[in-house]
């Protein structure tokens, strides 16, 4: 039963939910089990463990939480911090701003520093701020590594080496709902306190799980931190983990053998390192694509540019919800539309989990018709012809196959 | 990939996660789709409206929350109370001792009223309290419909007249987890406020959907209740509602369409009616059953029988958790332990969702064999023919099939 | 959509089709590939080879052949055969009968031994029959192993002893449709010629797949015999092995990948001898349920029981299809109708394939119920005592979970 | 578990197996059940009702036969004709090849009427033979409507009119293999007396059905007509058509549920006339992008152009199968090779099925890939851009979505 049904498959091309892989399908396609039988904490160490891998950390704690990412923020917030709680926290698209909406409403005092769409944090400003804060009564940095909205990645690195360069102790925060699993992320190196995602971005499952990792610093605030929580709070994961039920409520058995299916596809079939060849690759594909079509995307410098998402520009006497609107009723093309500031005016493609290269080419090509008939005279082919370009360079022989 | 596998089908009576229905697993079997293309809120419309027809109510706003039972807990709470508000509620087991820890974490100042593990709230003492809370400083009544540890019911119609008789305006939040979509409910008509139920249960899905009615009145108290919440908070909820696009956050595309497919079984092809009354002598059968076998079940009166789970007292020297191992290992069986207090003297016998009558004679005959495996001496078949001369009679043709 | 629903799991104990197993469901739940691939053969050849081992050889070559069990019989005959060869077949079955019934639309001289309907194969005829043939006249001995109608299983040692004590060099050739995968089978061993089986019986698959193993000599005779044959012409096949791509015509990619998984479950997971032992286990319990019930079975004789199906034999004043139509209506329990000679006198319980013991005590309960439903007065519970008395003594705890 | 595993979904552009749609696959997501029950001819009979439609006919008795295309021509031949029978028959490719070779094995007495591969039929000599046979001794014309090895759609009508002028009461068998739901066909109208199709191809299903129509003539000959045959015999159906029952033999419980979705996709959701105009505006698409890269369809003239496949022809210095080799291997595209006498000089483009225009472009854009990584110097972008101008002026709107 569809609701508005339409021959072929949906291409779905929205910076998440994104395709769910057939091999997941088939994971999940499953009736209930017990979860309290011997059987289920199996399942569960093996997903808890291997999932830090997409982190980037050896040290971190993970908690698998049946909720989205909306839940994650919450959670990564409210264990680790207490009530007016000063935060300082970046500004520069809609996921940040509904971070910081999360945080105030939370009641932590939020320092906002802001900067203009399309840009990424302003870490000039952080360091200032960082530097003068001699009582350190900033508790924690919190930033979106990709801002979904605008196709903005920031350098966590480098929020790393501001800290670091005040000797600041504040924790580290950060949102990787759009980057973990498809982008670099390296939790130890860049010593973030928690940083968490959700499960239909790059894992390419369905919604349904927040992922969030605390570093023993982050478990440490835990202990401290005064914010209520209840369905949000670690410490019952963690005396679940002890006594080796692992789970503080009835998790989601098919959401986690749909896990363990999308992590065997990513760190044995693939190659996390592949995977994140794979997005950078159909990024850079979609970037050159933008670029034959004499648009601009909404990064403002390369130094940002987004491998999961590429907010494109439109000109002004387009309105990008209609590029949306037909791509949608005429080539069964699933595009995000432009949020808050930049409604109407960007329209974005997602190139995030379990997608190659033809696929992307064909909603390419769908873009490029829907720009067309939308008035914007575009040539045809021309942007497919760009990406296919760099994609016949840059794509490998499939490993299985060579 | 099954970890402790097993020939033949796996006889799942725990009391939740109950067992998925194929025509659930079908319509789950999909890929994800965009949920703010103009398709999926048509779905989204169709179940939370229709959902209200399990709670019993035409008046109720629903919420369908991406979380478990504990997150409708606490999305029941934080939404209509505030920080230090009295309120009373019962204990009496396992879920509603979790309950009223939640209520103790989350800052309100509980009154409990304690009634022995197998027996029913105690409504002569929520009357007397009630008749002398002059001030109404209780703002709630909090009580769980069905208590899964104990397989007790309360009755909910008397609650509401002791809080009719006493003419007061406290709140009534009711835990629906093992009931609604099983047993009779009656939102409107008991003048429930807050009811919640999870979607593992009654309705025969994966975990991940915490359904949450809430009464206008309800709806009137969260406009001023100063309890920290967001993920939790309905306000963003009724304001996506406004707006047409529904959801605050991304939900799962797949519970989505298995609750629709679960609705439609329920709703259209059993009919709700049927499925109490179904519940009802599943339950009856599994009473004369535990009564064949000369045990006692944990329900101290016939009036607090609970129709979706039994909970099996057995004699002294068995130690309850090793008919639940054997059954486990020697007939894959899966029945619940008893928890807490009346771990290893009781296990539990789920008996709701998606179940048939044979299902049912089958796992009772697994019982038996379980019992004289540890050394009960039950008569082999015992229980079963107690069960079978039940339903012979109370069984009606299958409808489709007359 | 189904066309009769009904609440609950479906209990289906005909013969054939049979339950099919969550792995296999998830293992065909997938789209189309090229079969032409590269990839594809690599998944064949494995089920090729595998599947010798359900017939116990070594020796012989397997054809799996998009076909149901009548196809294979036909593949059976027209490869190894001429018009108007002589063959001996027994006929004690409606399965028998069938057979026979194309042996002679085929053109084939065939020489019927019959039993009564419950008896198994005259052997002393077929030595008598053999000896006289001094001219070797006789081309091939046809039995089927298990004749599904009666629940008789023939002898097959025996059967070989006579052709050798007779030293003839007829082909026998075995209709193992419902024993192969279920029952002991040594194709090798007992030097039988042509074997054959359905995917919808003991390897619990959908139908769609005849799988035929011929041995050596079958091979070599099928170099002359002359029948005409196309679609299941084993030269085709041959041809294709050699060549490495496998398949003359496209296969069926999701069946293919169903076999492999329920391969993976009999021979990988639960182990054929134990699958065999299991479904001896079920079948004794099923027998002694029927003695409890003052009933007898259609097999003649203990050394006939068959242990994929029991024919149950009702009191002349009870129609036995009575018993299945009452079985269907009103507790979702699927058995066989009795056919041909023993129409409205057996019914049949099938219990081959994925099934463990408390599904078959589910389903003997509601024998029991839907024996009582049509006036026979079956103490209720019976039944079901005396299969739990056995099964509690000779099922084994499963293997992963001790 | 895949054999040769790579990112993203498998491009599948064979002409046949075709990707099967997620409704089907959610059809088919189902175990077993009793083929005998009353239950299971209620769908059988919609189905067996509803094919017809994609034939075109109302006066035909149709057969779904579980077995492949190779089985449907063995079971149009065999039901109509005796052996040693004068037929007539096409040669203009493989699989004609393929049909004449079984007709010849089958005992017929084929006179074949050959064209070069990528012509059509040669119908002028279809008129002369029959015009010559006062004596009506041609008992059967044998034809393939589509090529699947040249794409190549030969005129139906213009060879009834042949038959017509000609008075020759010759019967007329048609191969509607890689047409039959994807293109026009009027079985009716053209008075052909069997049309035969399998499930992998335009219906989008698995392998495993061949669905055969016949005339009232046709079936009148069946009556007389001395091939042997049993498994493929009409009469039998017809038989069991009369019982109620429906099936001689178990049929696949999956498939029948699969075939109904897939009917209802193509005859409700989106209508025959629909998909038809679909495959050929997908393929005109396919035969511009051709043109653009500067190469050849191996189609002679526009009036054979085919709708579900084309073949393309590479220049002398190229192998076709190094182009199929690539785009699997580097793309996780699957093309056709090129069969026979076209063996490495074309590859094949299937565009059958459930597709659509982003797909197809999706694909264009991998044999561009392909065929420069294979030394030809295509202009990337090229055929997408003209494939692009077509499918930009004649796709309609997604009826559902307007």
């Amino acid at each position: 039963m569809d609701y508005y049904p339409a021959p072929g498959r949906n291409h779905l091309f929205v910076p998440g939910p994104t395709n769910v892989p057939e091999p997941v399908l088939r994971a999940m396609n499953r009736s209930n089990e017990d979860h309290r039988s011997p059987a289920f904490p199996k399942l569960s160490k093996s997903v808890i463990e291997d999932v830090k891998q997409l982190f980037g950390t050896t040290k971190a704690t993970s908690f698998i939480i049946p909720t989205t990412g909306t839940g994650a923020w919450e959670s990564a917030l409210t264990n680790v911090l207490s009530p007016g709680d000063n935060i300082i926290s970046f500004l520069f698209g809609q996921f940040s701003l509904l971070w910081i909406d999360q945080m105030n409403r939370l009641n932590f005092n939020v320092d906002v520093i802001e900067s203009e769409w399309g840009a990424g944090a302003d870490l000039a400003t952080l360091s200032k701020k960082l530097s003068a804060d001699y009582s350190h009564s900033v508790k924690a940095v919190c930033i979106v590594h990709n801002e979904t909205s605008t196709g903005v990645t920031n350098n966590l690195a480098a929020v790393r080496r501001v800290l670091d360069e005040s000797r600041h102790p504040a924790l580290l925060l950060v949102d990787g709902v759009s980057s973990i699993g498809a982008l670099d992320f390296h939790m130890d190196k860049w010593k973030v306190d928690v940083a968490l995602t959700g499960s239909q971005k790059a894992l390419s499952l369905p919604t349904g799980l927040g992922i969030v990792c605390a570093s023993p610093k982050a478990l440490e605030a835990a202990k401290t931190a005064k914010s209520i929580r209840v369905f949000f709070n670690w410490a019952d994961y963690l005396k679940f983990y002890k006594l080796g039920s692992i789970w503080p409520y009835t998790p989601s058995i098919q959401m986690l053998y749909g896990l363990r299916a999308s992590l065997d596809l990513i760190l044995k079939e693939e190659g996390l390192h592949n995977v994140i060849a794979r997005h950078h690759r159909l990024a850079e594909a979609t970037r050159k694509a933008v670029q034959a079509w004499g648009l601009k995307i909404c990064t403002q410098k390369p130094e940002w540019h987004s491998d999961t998402v590429t907010a494109v520009v439109v000109p002004p006497h387009i309105n990008s919800g209609n590029v949306v609107k037909i791509a949608w009723k005429k080539y069964n093309l699933n595009l995000g539309v432009g949020l808050n500031k930049v409604a109407g005016k960007v329209f974005r493609i997602g190139h995030m989990g379990y997608l190659n290269e033809l696929q992307l080419l064909g909603a390419l090509a769908g873009v490029e018709l829907s720009l067309q008939d939308v008035g914007y005279p575009v040539t045809l082919g021309s942007g497919v012809a760009a990406a296919q370009a760099h994609l016949q360079r840059a794509t490998p022989l499939i490993a299985s196959r060579i």
